[in-house]
């Protein structure tokens, strides 16, 4: 059995997608920052263990700083310890002693923009599916058969991290991701923007990464720890359905969001007159926030742990998400005086709020 | 008994030391920046479960970018997992299934050095004292007796992390460290030097994070995995002797370096004739490499991992580390190309050398 919505396996529906994905927010983004003509340079990397990525990269864009818009599609073998730490969210993957490596496949869009403007926030957005199979035996490759699929999740979501609030840019990214997420089920906005809240989290800082969004995983045809049964899409078709709904939400989320941000914002900083100096603070501001998403990003993040603990690994698109600059004062002044616009955010960024 | 070579226990001697290395340190950096008057702020913290620490951190100076020079002197309780995990270093650690929290105490100073020209190398110190004692009752308290000393050791080490290779001053470096190991056991040095190399290692790039120096922990009178018995201090007195020799070896292998390295250094850079072109390319390269200082910290350091999961420890100073401002590029092409200053760099810190 393979599993599929169509003639093709989800494999090939998934790396369709995320190519054609990839592209057009290659194409909105390239839009807004084409004043000097800055491209995307797309960098193709073969996997010796088997697959692909296409990572495209822009820098030193007018607006856009540092941008990463990522596609993978790999494959391999998952030893069995890896297999035996997956059974506690996948029911469906056997495991006994005499289990030995699996098959998998795993299919990913991942991006990350830091655009230039301090106004302007990061975003980050990433949708994934892994599929664990049978081993085949030669006979059965041999004949074309696709392999039986012992376990398939999806993953993914896509959260906004800005240096300073507009509430109007909060409100319209987390409308956006609701309206794509509930058709689906009323469910699934509130579970996955909690989940968001508490994985993009930086203990050590009591502060969230930026104001969140939406954030999944392990979803499947089994039970879901976060989801009660009958508020969820309970087949294939809809799971799938609803994954590509929140990628295509990317661009219409966003976007808008970059458009009015990409110019200075008069009278932003409440504290000080002088032009040139509050350009200054709004800079410096913005790269002690940065300091804190590199702080998140290595410290914290699943993805990018696990990535620099594998053997093989590429390093570089792992660690495309990190900013092009980040600073760190001690016991900087900025963000604690009551009144400012940085002390605004970090009150949003220690107590997250309802947007929707 | 109490672990002293005087009428004084050791813990008061590691006090009264690294109150005074540390003023000693900040009176040789404050000597060299003192072109705008750039001075040392001191920040004196008290921790509630027992304690305190004195920050003294320079920013914004002519030649130095940040410096923190900080010591710790705390106590508290030490839960039974730590205890039962401290054993396999420390002999005289009881434990059975009835080992309660026992009293510790932990001295220590700890630097980061990250000076403003590209030239001129950040360097790292650290030495500490820890000691775990029984618990007393009210009756040996009041009687003004000091605890029984359960276990104790020291740790440290210093290391050098440049962006240019200048190999005089590798070879300084590294002389000083071993004419200050050397009189304790000619086994110190080496073994030191290749636990440094070891330590400051970034798996996930292949590469050390500087030209190294020397690192020790676990230093008491038990045997000493890395050391061969009969090659060592073998008593109180001398390992004290050892440990301050190193701190007090701190300011001439260091301030020399500097001194030469805060000016530019004319025709540094093969590759490129522009000196304002030079000069954006060296302060690039070095903020890439401070990049790198940032993942090892974050990702690997203990010291910086431990300190973060820690409840109540001060984030502010364990960050203290991280430079004021660090740069990622998703593939740079410098340190890539043959017959540059900065291939020439990563060659040495993807083959460590020896320097004496």
């Amino acid at each position: 059995m393979a599993v599929s919505t169509s003639s093709k396996p989800m494999r090939d529906q998934v790396k369709e997608y995320i190519t054609k994905l990839q592209s057009e927010i290659i194409s909105a983004l390239e839009a807004i920052d084409t004043q000097d003509g800055s491209k995307f340079v797309n960098d193709r990397w073969e996997r010796s263990e088997g697959g692909y990525g296409q990572s495209s990269i822009l820098t030193g864009g007018t607006h856009i700083e540092k941008a990463g818009v990522n596609i993978s599609v790999v494959h391999g073998k998952l030893p069995p310890p890896a297999i035996k730490q997956m059974r506690a969210d996948h029911e469906g993957l056997p495991w006994t002693e005499a289990t030995t490596s699996l098959p998998f496949f795993a299919g990913g869009l991942s991006l990350v923009i830091h655009p230039r403007r301090p106004e302007a926030p990061t975003v980050h957005a990433n949708y994934r599916y892994f599929e664990i199979t049978e081993e085949q035996t030669p006979e059965e490759k041999a004949s074309g058969q696709p392999a039986k699929i012992l376990a398939w999740w999806f993953g993914g979501g896509s959260d906004l991290t800005p240096s300073y609030l507009f509430e109007e840019d909060a409100k319209h990214f987390h409308s956006t991701l609701k309206a794509a997420c509930d058709p689906f089920g009323d469910a699934l906005y509130p579970a996955f923007k909690t989940w968001c809240d508490e994985y993009f989290y930086i203990p050590h800082r009591k502060e969230s990464r930026g104001i969140g969004g939406i954030f999944f995983d392990d979803l499947s045809l089994h039970a879901h720890k976060r989801l009660p049964s009958g508020t969820r899409p309970t087949n294939l078709e809809e799971i799938w359905a609803f994954v590509r709904s929140c990628g295509d939400s990317f661009i219409p989320s966003y976007i808008p969001i970059l458009q009015r941000r990409i110019h200075p914002v008069e009278g932003l900083e409440k504290p000080l007159e002088d032009k040139s100096e509050s350009e200054e603070r709004k800079r410096r501001w913005q790269l002690l926030r940065r300091g804190r998403y590199v702080e998140f990003n290595l410290v914290y993040d699943r993805g990018t742990k696990f990535g620099l603990m594998t053997p093989g690994a590429r390093v570089e698109s792992i660690l495309m998400s990190l900013p092009e600059t980040a600073r760190w004062e001690y016991c900087s002044d900025l963000g604690e005086e009551e009144g400012t616009r940085e002390k605004e955010i970090m009150d949003v960024l220690k107590n997250p709020r309802e947007w929707v």
